[in-house]
C-alpha cells in the first residue's frame, strides 16, 4: 500500500464514523488545501471528491500534468464541468453514483455566498460546511508526518543546511553584499538541489530594513549583512514539503544590537529545551514571553508553527488566542524568536525541529552570524 | 486631494446609496484582496474598516510598516484585538461609533463557518456578506484605472520591455541555456530597476516541459531554449502594479510546431483587433476559439484578463461559464492565446493593452523569438 492510500484510509474511516457519502476538497486559487497532495500527490490546482465506498475521483485544471503526478482512481478535466464547483459537485455524485438525501461535505473555506449557491443548487442532497470538518480532521492528521514524510523533511532540512553553510562561506569571504546576491543564491541552490524551489518569497533585509517583521519588498538590491543587523528568511520546498528558516547576521553590533542577539539566543534555546521536553505549545510561546517580559521586550509575531506541505501549518505556538495543542513524536515545527526595533533593526532565529519520542531534533542549522 | 482620497470618496458615496453603515476589507493570507492597498497604500496583512461618515481605520499586523506606507484616519495594531476578526470588527465599531443595529458588511470571501461566527458575536448588528456587495463593488471600480495607475502600468510595462528585449539579446548570444538563468534574470533585473519583484512566480519551461499550461515545478536548473518550443511567462510588480507576459522561444522548430506558433500569433493578432474595435470579452474570447476550430485546435485556457494590483483580475478574457464585460477606456487586459502539445510542447504568447478612447494601445512587447 503506497502512502497515498494509507492517508486515504485513514479520511475513509472518519466519513464512515461521521456517515458522510462525499467529501470535496479544493486546491485552487485562492482557495489553496494541500491535502489534495497530501491525498494524491497532485501538486495543485484541482478538486479532489472522496466517496463512501473508498473511491477517489480528482478533477484538474491542467489534466496532463495530473496524470504524470497523482494518483486517483479517476481524473476528470475540471473544464469539462465549465470551472464551476457546484457542476462539479454535481457531475462527482452522478459519477461516484451517491444516492439522493446523502450527506455532502464541502470546504470549511468555502465563502457563504458561495455556500448558498451549494445549497441551492444541490437541494437534492445534504450539503454541509463546517469547522471541525473533513477538512480539519486531515490537517490534524496532516500535523504527525508518517514516515515517508519524515525522510522527505530531513532531506529538505540537508539542502537548506548547505545553502545555510554557503551563504556564510559567501558573507565571510565579502561575496554576499545585497539582498538580492542572497535571495538569488537560495533560488538557485535550491533548484540545483533538486527543489521544487522556495516555500515562500525569501526575506532578505539589511539593516535599513530588518525592523520590520516581513520586509517590503521582500528583498531589493539594496546592502545586505553590513553593519548592524540583517535578517535572512527562507525556505525551501522539496518534493512538496517545506522547511523554514531565519538567519540573522550581524556586523559590528552595537551594544544595544548585542543585547537584541543575545536575548534571542537565549529565547531559542529555552524554547528548544521545552518543546523536546512534553510541553505544549501554549506553555513553550509562554516561556518565551516571560523570558522576553523579563528584559522588558516584547515579540510581536507568534513563536512558532508546523511545517510540512504548508509552510506554515498545524499546530501554532502562540501565547495568544490560541488553544494549547500537545507536541507529539512526528510533528515537525519551527521556532523564531525575534526582537524588532525601529532604531537598531531587528533580529531573528529559527530553526526547525522534529518531536520525538525521548526529546526533539533540531533538522535545521540557522544561526546568528556575526561578521 | 491624493488618489487615494478619490478612490475611498467612491467607496463612501456607495455606502451612502446602500445605507451601509460600516465596510470590512480583509487582506490576509488565505484571502487576499489588494483593495486594502489600492485605498491606503498599505501592501497587506491588514484589515480596513471605512464608516459612513467618511471615517477609514487601518489593522495592520506590522504598525512599523503601517505607518510608513499607508495613509489612513487611524492606525490601530490588529494584534491589539488577539488577531480575531470578530474582536477587530467589535473594535472598529465601538471607536468608529456606529450605532447598533446598523447594517455592516464583511467581505463576500469569509467562509461559512467563520460568517456564522461573526452573527453570533455581533448580534446586536446586521451583519452582511454577498457577492456583488462592497468588495465587488471596488473591484469593478479596479477595473478601469486612473491616471495615476496607468502612468504606473506604464512605467511597468516599460521595465518589463527592456527585459524582454536583455532576454531576447541573452539568448541569441547563447547566455540563455537553463530555465534558471531566464527566470534570476528576470528577478534581478526587475529590483535593480526599482520594482517590488515579479508578479508571480516566473514560469520558465524548456522544450521538454513546454507542453504544461503552467509548468511544475515553475522552474528548474533543466535546459532552455533548446531545440523546440520553450515557454517563459513572467510578470513585474511596480508600485505595487502588475504586468503579465509570455515570450515563446522556438529554435529550429519542426512542421508541427511550426504550425503552432503561427496559430498562435495569428490567434493573438486577431485578439488585438477585436479587443480595440469596441468587443467585449466574450465575443472577443469566442472570435479565438473559432480560429483555433477551424485548424481542429482547442484552447485548454482562458484567452485573457484584467491586469491591476492583482495579476488576475476582472474583466476575464473567457468563452465558457462567465457573461460577457464590456472592454470599455482604462482598462489594462492581457491576452495569451496558447496551445499545448504532450509530443511537440507548448507556445504562449501574451501581451497587456491598454483600452483607449479610439482603440487600444499594446503596452507590452512580448513575441515569439526564433532563435
Amino acid at each position: 500500500m503506497n502512502c497515498y492510500q494509507t492517508r486515504l484510509e485513514k479520511i475513509w474511516d472518519w466519513m464512515a464514523q461521521e456517515e458522510i457519502a462525499l467529501v470535496m476538497f479544493e486546491d485552487f486559487e485562492p482557495r489553496r488545501d494541500a491535502t489534495v497532495r497530501w491525498l494524491t500527490g497532485q501538486p495543485g490546482d484541482a478538486l479532489l471528491f472522496l466517496s463512501a465506498d473508498r473511491k477517489s475521483l480528482l478533477m484538474p485544471w491542467d489534466t496532463i500534468l495530473a496524470k504524470a503526478y497523482a494518483k486517483a482512481d479517476a481524473i476528470v478535466p475540471y473544464n469539462d464541468f465549465d470551472r464551476s464547483p457546484q457542476k462539479a459537485l454535481r457531475g462527482a455524485l452522478d459519477r461516484l453514483g451517491v444516492p439522493a438525501g446523502s450527506k455532502v461535505e464541502i470546504p470549511p473555506a468555502t465563502p457563504y455566498p458561495v455556500f448558498l449557491n451549494f445549497v441551492g443548487e444541490l437541494s437534492d442532497f445534504d450539503v454541509i460546511c463546517r469547522e471541525n470538518g473533513a477538512a480539519d480532521h486531515a490537517l490534524s492528521l496532516r500535523m504527525v508526518k508518517d514516515d515517508e514524510e519524515i525522510a522527505v523533511m530531513r532531506k529538505a532540512a540537508d539542502i537548506t543546511n548547505r545553502i545555510i553553510d554557503l551563504l556564510e562561506k559567501k558573507a565571510r569571504a565579502g561575496k554576499l553584499k545585497t539582498e538580492a546576491e542572497a535571495a538569488m543564491l537560495i533560488e538557485l541552490e535550491s533548484r540545483k538541489r533538486g527543489c521544487d524551489g522556495t516555500s515562500f518569497e525569501t526575506l532578505a533585509a539589511g539593516p535599513d530594513r530588518s525592523f520590520g517583521i516581513h520586509a517590503f519588498p521582500s528583498w531589493t538590491s539594496g546592502p545586505f549583512a553590513t553593519q548592524g543587523l540583517s535578517i535572512l528568511d527562507f525556505g525551501l520546498r522539496f518534493r512538496g514539503y517545506c522547511t523554514d528558516v531565519t538567519l540573522t547576521f550581524a556586523r559590528d553590533p552595537s551594544p544595544q544590537q548585542q543585547e537584541m542577539l543575545r536575548l534571542v539566543e537565549a529565547a531559542a534555546g529555552i524554547a528548544g529545551e521545552s518543546v523536546g521536553a512534553g510541553n505544549d505549545t501554549l506553555r513553550t510561546a509562554k516561556l518565551v514571553d516571560d523570558f522576553f517580559a523579563k528584559s522588558k521586550r516584547k515579540m510581536v509575531h507568534g513563536l512558532g508553527h508546523g511545517v510540512g506541505l504548508d509552510v506554515h501549518e498545524a499546530p501554532f505556538l502562540r501565547s495568544r488566542g490560541k488553544a494549547a495543542s500537545p507536541l507529539l513524536p512526528g510533528m515537525v515545527i519551527s521556532i523564531e524568536p525575534g526582537l524588532y526595533d525601529p532604531m537598531h533593526g531587528g533580529c531573528r532565529l529559527e530553526n526547525d525541529f522534529l518531536i520525538t519520542e525521548n526529546g526533539c531534533e533540531v533538522l535545521t542549522d540557522s544561526r546568528i552570524i556575526r561578521l
